[in-house]
């Protein structure tokens, strides 16, 4: 059966227009129950407000009604790869961001440095985050290892995560995390989940054995919690998909990591809002399409902190000319999934979208929010036509049929 | 799995209640920008409107957001065929609009004489619109030519359209056009999509360059134009699935092919607004369910021309009374895709859409237009759901499971 990414390829069609996909990451999120308003709501937006009169708004769901996504498959829906099909391990995600060379047979892990009292129950699942230089330190006494024939490439990512990587005959991805999101309890074994796998999780367990005895001088980064096992997927480009010249700016290696995976080229640039949309800026000729990711308003949301991420969405719609005035044929603002404050977490609520381009057919919506984007005329919907929609805008679909 | 059509057809019932789906073409429009209103806003359409305010209203994605749909999958999704499984070439389909006698292993282009420069390239894709009398002449000299032992049969649609139908052994339909959709570039060669497909590309291939010589001295109509190559495809009549009488009033061949496709009977009628109407009101005693075709709102919108859209749209709805006279059960206003005047052509905007039934649960929206149907009761639904609507509010569904 053709998919909709099949489709699509068949109808795309090169051409000058630029579109930019700016990702505000965990937009969407609930009313504080002080104010009845939510994140977006309190936030001081007429940028945005402006943009979201002359467009058309809508809610994103980033899977389904009712699914709390993880960032790798709202990202990938946000690209257009339907979530479901392309499920890809945090462990890929993470070795893509940091330009990781994996074969294809390799499989890797996100690593977590953790600390674990006495009885051997976790206390802290990142270690105090660790400065990214004891992290290094910390993986070259993994890095090299040799289990069952199998060898192990332990590399650092940024404070306490680091990636793991199992290169050798014999493995598959098919095993169970150790890492049991939560404190008070024990890393948990690691089980094989089909019968291929089983000497996988064998070495899986013995690095966690040895990572006792090798971190046991270290604290508070005594223990190792692995998760997201996986092997790298054959995705199609977004350059095969849509015919673009995709470029990604970002500051965080996962997301970097993700826009490697579909083919963007990943720009260099510096960490803050400011910095990201003047990369934006300098880079507008050389592309037609920009992944642009804001990922401090999540971590507010993941933190509790209500006032930080309003305080972000506005610096978010303060940078927002410096976009507006490059002029791009189709703007779409949203984000990858909600992380209410209030909930400390991503949730499943859908997510604000705005798109505007010449062709839209504007709605009446004057205001950019949860509230006011129900009544957008973009309706609601999957993450997966974010794209569709974007490429149609920039009328770089031909017509479907005869 | 088991599709909609199944399910549909495990459900449905036969009862006398009556059905009308009236397909204003090309309906969906932009706003015009001096006055910000679209065609459909624009006209003054009391008689939808009412409808509108007894009915419930909503948004229509023909295929999904985004596609641009052809006419074809258009249609076939508001008959509740998915457009996308069941992609028909545009040669079977005008086949089918002339009534000719396809065999399971024709293949069938759709045919345009067109002019072209001293250089080969196209100026004109319709040959200034020759007369089907002299279409009817130009056929002939290409009607019986055999090409490697496969025999052509070329026949006059309208105008410069013609089909040809390539019968004989070997053939296979995974051919390019040679239509490029655009003057100033010369015809493109026609090539193999697939590997039993050359001895096709071949023959049609031949055929161009014998029309060439052929058409010579038949300036403008000097050279054609071929696309979607297709055969026969295997379709559940709607008879099968819906267990309905059905009825197609439609003046232009291609709808009436389509029609045909899933066994509609194609009523004679006149080709003007009323005359369709009359169409229906004569037959209305002997169907349950009529597909009632409005043409000419796609080709104004077609030819950029914003003010006879909006005429035609009045003058629908200045005939409606004779259909809601007849008092169906169930009456579905809709268009098969947006085609606003100005992008002069089909888009991928959703289109407005008023069911009303006696059964229908009303919703605030009191006028027919765009904006208005962004709050209706229906909400954004798929093409592919209006014929299960209108079938559940005509009582012709049974449940669905224990």
């Amino acid at each position: 059966m053709v998919n909709n990414l099949d489709l699509i390829k068949g109808i795309s069609t090169p051409s000058p227009a630029k579109i930019v996909l700016l990702v505000i990451d965990g937009l969407g999120g609930l009313p504080n129950p002080k104010t009845g308003k939510t994140e977006l709501e309190t936030a001081k937006t007429p940028n945005l407000d402006h943009l979201a009169t002359k467009g058309i708004c809508g809610l994103v769901d980033p899977v389904s009604p009712g699914i709390t996504p993880g960032s790798t498959p709202s990202h990938l829906a946000l690209f257009g790869y339907d979530p479901v099909s392309f499920n890809i391990g945090r462990g890929v995600v993470e070795a893509m961001g940091i330009d990781f060379d994996l074969e294809p047979e390799d499989i890797a892990a996100r690593g977590n440095f953790c600390t674990v009292d006495k009885t051997g129950r976790v206390i802290d699942r990142r270690a105090g985050r660790i400065s990214t230089e004891k992290c290094t330190e910390l993986c070259r006494l993994f890095d090299g290892l040799v289990i069952q024939g199998v060898k192990l490439l332990v590399c650092p990512v940024k404070e306490h995560r680091f990636i793991t990587v199992f290169r050798g005959e014999g493995l598959a991805s098919e095993v169970s995390d150790s890492d049991p999101q939560q404190v008070g309890v024990a890393p948990r074994a690691i089980i094989a989940l089909n019968p291929q796998a089983g000497m996988t999780a064998a070495i899986a367990n013995q690095l966690v054995a040895q990572a006792k005895t090798l971190l046991a001088k270290h604290y508070p980064a005594n223990m190792v919690l692995l998760r997201g096992f996986s092997q790298r997927p054959r995705l199609p480009t977004m350059g095969e998909v849509y015919k673009l010249k995709p470029a990604a700016i970002a500051s965080y290696p996962m997301y970097q990591g993700l826009a490697k995976l579909v083919g963007m080229q990943v720009l260099e640039t510096g960490a803050s809002i400011k910095e990201e949309f003047a990369t934006l800026k300098q880079n507008y000729a050389d592309y037609d399409f920009f992944f642009l990711h804001i990922k401090g308003t999540d971590s507010a949301g993941e933190d509790g902190d209500f006032d930080r991420k309003v305080r972000l969405i506005e610096e978010v719609d303060n940078a927002l000319p410096i976009l507006t005035s490059l002029e791009p044929d189709v703007i779409v603002v949203t984000g990858d999934h909600s992380t209410p404050a209030l909930l400390k977490g991503h949730s499943w609520h859908p997510v604000p979208i705005l798109l505007y381009s010449k062709w839209c057919r504007p709605d009446r919506v004057g205001e950019f929010s949860e509230p006011a984007c129900i009544y957008g005329g973009l309706g609601r919907l999957p993450a997966t036509q974010v794209m569709p929609l974007a490429m149609a805008n920039a009328l770089k679909l031909t017509k479907f049929g005869a």
